[in-house]
């Protein structure tokens, strides 16, 4: 599929787009910062991709500043891939889709496992957007304000 | 490309990646929730997406429940898309991969426009992730618990 080229467009959010590219790039990410994975063969062993497909993904993943391809922890002649910065500033979105997936797929159970903090152990709540005075915001709540003081259509 | 189905899986992550399926679902999600779009026409214009490609991506969207499809507001023959609860719901998986866009693009800035609250037009500061006890988690902060109480690879 052709995709049209977000990377020149302002909207930050487009940009984003374009850089993780797919589900599959985000699959990737999750494989690694949730379970851990660092090596070729487990990751590709866990997502059941294709290897020329998984490859072309975690070259993008590297060339976008997501991924860091390092020698093997263990001193073998294998390498990881472990997360940048900008990769791991990933778990936000990560997250917010876990817990949309629990919300209308488990009837906000946490299916087979759960997201926890590593402190008290106990599940996290629900992640929320919140104004600067901190109040709680709906989805109807949102708007999108232009650098110029007009305001678009709200959310 | 052949992607294996994750629908059976229990990982809420992966069947939120399932319905999902692509980033040109969420962008179109994004269309209407952000911009206002309603109507094939204004979606396909926006995105520059081949009109087949938008006419199935739309078909599973209404399939999965994301949106409904509604009789023109005006009257008209035409037809238009709405987000239904589980839809408007992904706006925090939005707000989530924009601030990360915006981190990372734009050197925290918000590029030619901002999500600002409705009632008092500021900028929304950064979504957090939380533990039950209010403090602020960051990626190295969290962990997966099981159900059998197993815990998994940190974050």
């Amino acid at each position: 599929m052709k995709k049209k080229c977000l990377a020149d467009q302002q909207c930050p959010l487009a940009r984003g787009y374009n850089v993780i590219g797919d589900w599959w790039s985000l699959l990737i990410v999750t494989q690694i910062s949730l379970l851990g994975l660092r090596r070729f063969g487990d990751i590709q062993h866990s997502l059941g991709m294709a290897k020329n497909i998984l490859s072309a993904r975690l070259t993008k993943l590297v060339d976008e500043d997501i991924l860091r391809k390092v020698p093997a922890s263990d001193g073998s002649a294998f390498h990881e891939y472990v997360l940048t910065k900008k990769g791991s500033d990933l778990y936000k979105v990560i997250v917010a889709l876990r817990q949309w997936g629990e919300k209308h797929f488990c009837d906000g159970k946490p299916g087979n496992a759960f997201l926890a903090d590593k402190a008290k152990q106990k599940r996290i709540p629900e992640i929320e957007v919140r104004s600067q005075d901190g109040d709680v915001l709906g989805a109807n709540d949102l708007m999108i304000v232009t650098k110029t003081g007009r305001t678009a259509k709200a959310v």
